[in-house]
């Protein structure tokens, strides 16, 4: 046990935090050793388990990331774009893999994570589901593949909750289908098909987007021709598949050179 | 085979009409009397089924619709709505079934027909399927059974020459569900979702359009809730079909006093 | 908060209990005031809430069913058939509703529930999912709407770890297809499909199970013409269904007269 | 269209012969140029396009192959394994590509094919629509890249007519995904579930097979995991596609040195 890998998750007292201790203790493959959460934050000092409302698991959420991070192996990372930039350097100083599942990052945010990519793994991901990260490479070749008698269509439906349509995940396979055939998505996207829309456009690239219950987020690629229809598939039924994926990215990257990784380098397609 | 209904066809050169024809030719229950034109179709004196590029069926295409449906015990009339108000006094002159499919029939239109109902039967439906039509029944009873907690949205999928969006199927459904709730459409119709649309309104009906290949028509209906959803789907695959449904109403109609009916009325629900 | 129906829960520690009290202490519309556990049972005298491994919910857990079932307005029990049996007669001594999710019980068992029913009122059902149950209603309605030139199929998927098949609910929804067409569904139920079974015998209704995952619990009916399809599809994402359906029911039964009730009766279909 | 390729088919009355026939004559890209039959056939002499009951197509009924096979650049042939041995080696003779969807062909029939393909272009397939080959391809990959962790269940549809379960296809499919995980199919295969059946064994392949109405052929490949599952999905829609794929090898054949072919490097995946 005490050779596994040690994990320290940031913004332990979010949903995403809460979810990813809860994996890293249940997982047979790593012990949590680290919860960081921001100065001032009224968990800080308490043990995270009981924090949580659960029973003690020994480790006391701090405001000292570095102090954290030195003791880890990975930190896992599903805060906000400045934080997240913040956590690197420190991760890079640690030597800690970096995994990071913040959203909103900007391409300058970006841009400030390679100075700490020379010095440690770091594995980003807008979409940390292996599912979700496989069918988008499956998306590439196929589109690759059929000729655009098949028209693509990307389907979505999550819960009613969400504020924005089509999903990011829903675009990002939008993005591979478009790389796929060799054209910019902004080029042929049809999206919000409404009224009287003429004909389907020969080579477009249309999105749908269903809302309704709880439903996690599913993500249809459709490509349909005369007489047939591939279609590609991903439904995510538990959010925890995404703190799986990080925490198996955090045990992949024990083993990697310094750099920048992402979800496909962690599936090894 | 003399005694079996006889069926009058119109508008026979088109590609619903030369359906009909063949449907009605393979049909053990009924037998084709009749095949009408346009005054100055170049298919009127021919027989129908050189016509169609087959072999002679014995029936010569015509344009005195009058004589065609004397010889008829019923017309199957998917054209337009100004030739649909004519057939309906012929058809009545000559107390035959007048089976309607034709779309696109204002309120004006619809109320012209009504006086023909006094002297013979007239089944009038957008969607001949019968699949169809008991959907829009189970859709408007399931609505009625569950509350507000199920999020509702109507999911269409067509090929790709489809010029509208939603399809006048779906809104039929739209339509049915909104009735089960109690509510007008119009007021609770989510369509064209699309960018930042903030969270789904409780109580909306939402619509998507997919367009692909060559889909014949698919309709479901989505009902949302947390933790489960039951879905009411309709595939057609073969646009005989509606063939079929429009001579199943044509026999169901040789039984019928005068008046109007719709689909619903044919399949007994 | 204090007029809220009190609800009394049996099997207070199995995984299916301690569902039924989380559903009960997060509803605006009950409130717990019992939690039942067998004689020896080690939760026996502690609070509820803290043996979850949560904080205190002020309802110490006992093996003295009566007493809690005198302050109880309900008693929700999903249990064994034989503790469901002695659980009947003290709900009814008690005059509490009694809903029953406990499966496995033979018409000898239910019948010993029928003297229990003139005294109170009981509901009882193979699955307390609203959905499902409203399923089966359809299933039946459309079964005697449509010949036999509709096949019939039960598609059910469930997780990895079910160890029968098909479900007792796609059984459940082969019976209602049946009733609603007047045969006995063991002369017509074709299961376990393999190698030359020869062509699909007109009137049969097959039955598929696919297992994977955590599939909670999947159930489709399908209706197969030429040219189009029926679908009626279930999807259980979360088994909080079950207790939340089994909560309508107790609050349902605190208007109705003694007798026994099920799910249909509940839902007003 | 003089210099399109010209193609030859064999079995020209039958059902498939038909359909090759018409997709050859609609197309832009190749023209017929021959129609066999067996010797004795009454077609044998007659016009081809009169004998299927339309408008003469200028190309006469032969019962002499190997004169229909040197006017053709391509003959396409399903027909029977020992006609399509007699085919392959008139083609070769011709320098004719040949396409070969019999099915049913053994290993020693196959063998028999070498020699021909020393002198031509042979391409053979058990499925010559495009979208199932490119299936089967992803099939592979996914398993490939995806641990036991995800449940493979093949679950495939087809019309009432079909005399065996699971369909051919879907154990090519299942082929792929033991090929992928580098197990025998043999070894894994899960059929007929049915029963108790005990908890579903780490690593099995299930089949499930549903049978109704006029389905040409729907497959569903399913990884399912805790939390997540993919779905590879073929739907046939029309067996026109078969011809069409079919076609598609004849064309690409003709850029082609000799020797054995199947539709994944006509696809060029």
């Amino acid at each position: 046990m005490e050779d596994l890998p040690g994990i320290a998750i940031t913004g332990a007292s979010g949903r995403m935090g809460q979810m990813l201790i809860k994996t890293v203790v249940e997982s047979k493959k790593a012990r949590l050793v680290g919860a960081i959460e921001r100065k001032g934050h009224d968990w800080v000092g308490r043990d995270i388990g009981e924090a949580m409302g659960g029973s003690a698991l020994g480790v006391t959420v701090t405001d000292e990331p570095l102090e954290a991070f030195a003791k880890a192996q990975a930190v896992i990372d599903f805060t906000a774009p400045a934080a997240t930039i913040e956590f690197a350097k420190l991760a890079a100083q640690a030597r800690a893999v970096h995994v990071i599942g913040t959203t909103g990052m900007t391409v300058e945010d970006i841009a400030q994570l390679a100075p700490c990519a020379r010095h440690a793994v770091i594995v980003r991901a807008g979409n940390m589901s292996l599912g979700v990260n496989l069918l988008t490479q499956l998306t590439r070749k196929v589109a690759e593949a059929l000729d655009e008698d098949f028209d693509i269509e990307v389907i979505e439906a999550h819960h009613h909750h969400k504020v924005d349509a089509p999903s990011g995940t829903a675009l990002m396979l939008g993005e591979a289908a478009a790389e796929g055939r060799g054209v910019e998505l902004n080029d042929v996207a049809d999206r919000g098909r409404d009224g009287i829309t003429g004909a389907r456009k020969r080579g477009d690239i249309g999105f749908t987007a269903i809302r309704g219950g709880d439903i996690v987020g599913e993500h249809d690629i459709l490509f349909a021709a005369a007489g047939e229809r591939i279609v590609l598939r991903h439904m995510a039924t538990d959010r925890t598949i995404f703190a799986r994926g990080a925490l198996k990215a955090a045990l992949w990257g024990q083993t990697q050179k310094p750099g920048e990784y992402d979800m496909v380098d962690v599936l090894g397609l």
